[in-house]
């Protein structure tokens, strides 16, 4: 199942709030149209967003070819700008239209033309390598996994959240294929289930053994001695080791904490964002009450009960065990390894 | 809003499994049907279930009133032991049917239909009692509620869980009355959403301020220094102090705890159980993995991916501030309490 395929100069987004039970997918043929699909979660995960928003580049240059070669460099940036402002706590977004955006700046000569060609290969670039820095993560992180291993998982750092393949089930998938993965445990991740609707789904499609929980079970599993590890993706990860991710992550990383449980992060080097030396920094999205009022789609109270809904939050780098990035394992003092793998 | 209403020999249950967006009743006429409603959690609650089972028992007797003195007494204790194989954690069931059984045999010499009698009245005494107890631990409680409180709970311990007031919600109302309440975060509790479909709603029905929020957003708000104090209910509670109580109540105290935040739990004292040493005796109750992949009647994920479902976790004693009773309140070395407030 691919949550994203370019063709025919056409994006088509897998919608991923419409799954498990529906498969359908989105046809974007503009960039507002990719924009609006980032913001309802039609497409979701971080790394899964920076290869949407790159081929939404695709398709501003397609739409401004009539332009002067002013007008459509302007348009660009602005449609750049309207993709950046759809969700602000995945770097990944700013990575890939900022990276689009300098790409068709260092092509200014050329025809516009040219330089929107130029982008659709740098687009499918971006989509490709994606997929390989999965496979590396899951080759780095396999290395921490015990024979046997039971892991627990939180959102969906999957084939669905990237190109393809995965972060956290990057390293699960690398793992049930040598064999030493015994099960995983997927916390459904409230308020928009992508645990229980993609993760779940995802690893059962593919007949790794897993076992679905709500979020509130997983101390009971890890003071049960259920649990050998947690793995899990990131939207953002500062200079210092501290991890942007679906609300809940940080919970779950004081009870491994304190179950003296390896807590791991597993993401591509990209989403660590040398702009930022602590996770304070980091912007924590609200989204609307009503995902929590609503569970898919069904009304549970009434409208006018309060709620507060931050998608994200962050874990300080002195819970997480180890970062699995495509370049290896950091671990603390993650600044120092930070600020080496980057030079 | 009444939980449970003794009205002309009849038992009516406030139906918790339809609340906010639907309010009914259902009209018990016997045990049978008393032990349905507690098994499919029409009424929920550790204090409700023991009243709702105490009345249990007095359809029963009327139900045997043609017997023999033998079969009466005989079908009596068969009747208690049905109520009590409905649900496996909360001790106030068994209490409950123990006592109500206990007051039969303690007048065996009268005739059934006298003993009916004794028993309807023993049951309404267990039913205002509750209410008398639950204020009790509201006054006992509110002294250790700071000046312009936030507090978070968890599950229900509310009105509609006990026969009115509440237990942790019993505090919390207390603190309302005294003006030294700010506000409530109330956890939406996972997987049957009693923390919105009750506590929020009864909360918020009496205008106390409250906030949903999902389970995983709970370290969240700690992190973000939100949250002055936890108050949660029981089910059981073992002899040196762990506390079994609905699911996730463990990680919130390892939370709280990892915060330096109070953690206080409000129950009754008939909710110790001087039989249990320690809480890895306490049974866990394991329900259907429906209530996982189906929310409020909607489909999530289809029926083949596997589930775990356990209603209760133990929080251990060493991770509570103290357990505030109707007899004030309890702080470690539990044990030592406890054995003085049962001598």
């Amino acid at each position: 199942m691919k949550s994203i395929i370019w063709e025919n100069s056409m994006l088509k987004l897998l919608d991923q709030t419409k799954l498990p039970l529906s498969i359908e997918y989105v046809d974007c043929k503009t960039y507002k149209e990719v924009a609006e699909c980032i913001k309802n979660m039609v497409v979701r995960g971080a790394p899964a967003i920076g290869v949407a928003a790159a081929y939404g580049m695709v398709l501003a240059a397609k739409e401004f070819l009539e332009k002067s070669k002013n007008g459509f460099m302007d348009d660009l940036y602005s449609a750049g700008e309207l993709l950046k402002s759809t969700r602000p706590t995945a770097v990944n977004l700013f990575w890939a239209v900022d990276k689009m955006y300098k790409t068709a700046k260092d092509n200014e000569t050329a025809s516009s033309k040219d330089i929107a060609l130029i982008l659709e290969e740098a687009a499918i670039n971006i989509h490709e390598e994606d997929i390989a820095l999965n496979k590396s993560i899951g080759e780095y992180g396999v290395k921490v996994v015990p024979e046997g291993a039971v892991i627990m998982t939180h959102c969906n750092a999957g084939a669905l959240a990237t190109a393809g393949y995965g972060t956290a089930l990057g390293v699960i998938r690398t793992a049930f294929e040598k064999g030493i993965l015994k099960k995983v445990f997927a916390c459904e991740t409230r308020p928009l289930l992508q645990g229980a609707r993609l993760t779940a789904w995802e690893l059962h499609q593919e007949k790794i053994p897993v076992t679905l929980i709500t979020d509130s079970m997983a101390g009971y599993l890890m003071g049960q001695g259920q649990i050998d590890m947690v793995i899990v993706g990131a939207d953002r990860i500062a200079r210092n080791g501290d991890v942007a991710n679906k609300i809940g992550t940080y919970s779950l990383a004081i009870l491994a904490n304190y179950h003296n449980i390896p807590f791991f992060v597993a993401a591509p080097y990209s989403t660590i964002d040398m702009g930022m030396a602590t996770g304070k920094e980091i912007i924590v999205e609200e989204r609307h009450g009503n995902e929590i009022r609503h569970i898919h789609g069904v009304e549970v109270v009434p409208g006018d009960i309060q709620t507060l809904n931050p998608a994200f939050d962050v874990t300080p780098g002195k819970l997480i065990t180890g970062i699995i990035t495509d370049k290896g394992i950091l671990t603390a003092p993650y600044e120092k390894e930070i600020d080496r793998l980057f030079k």
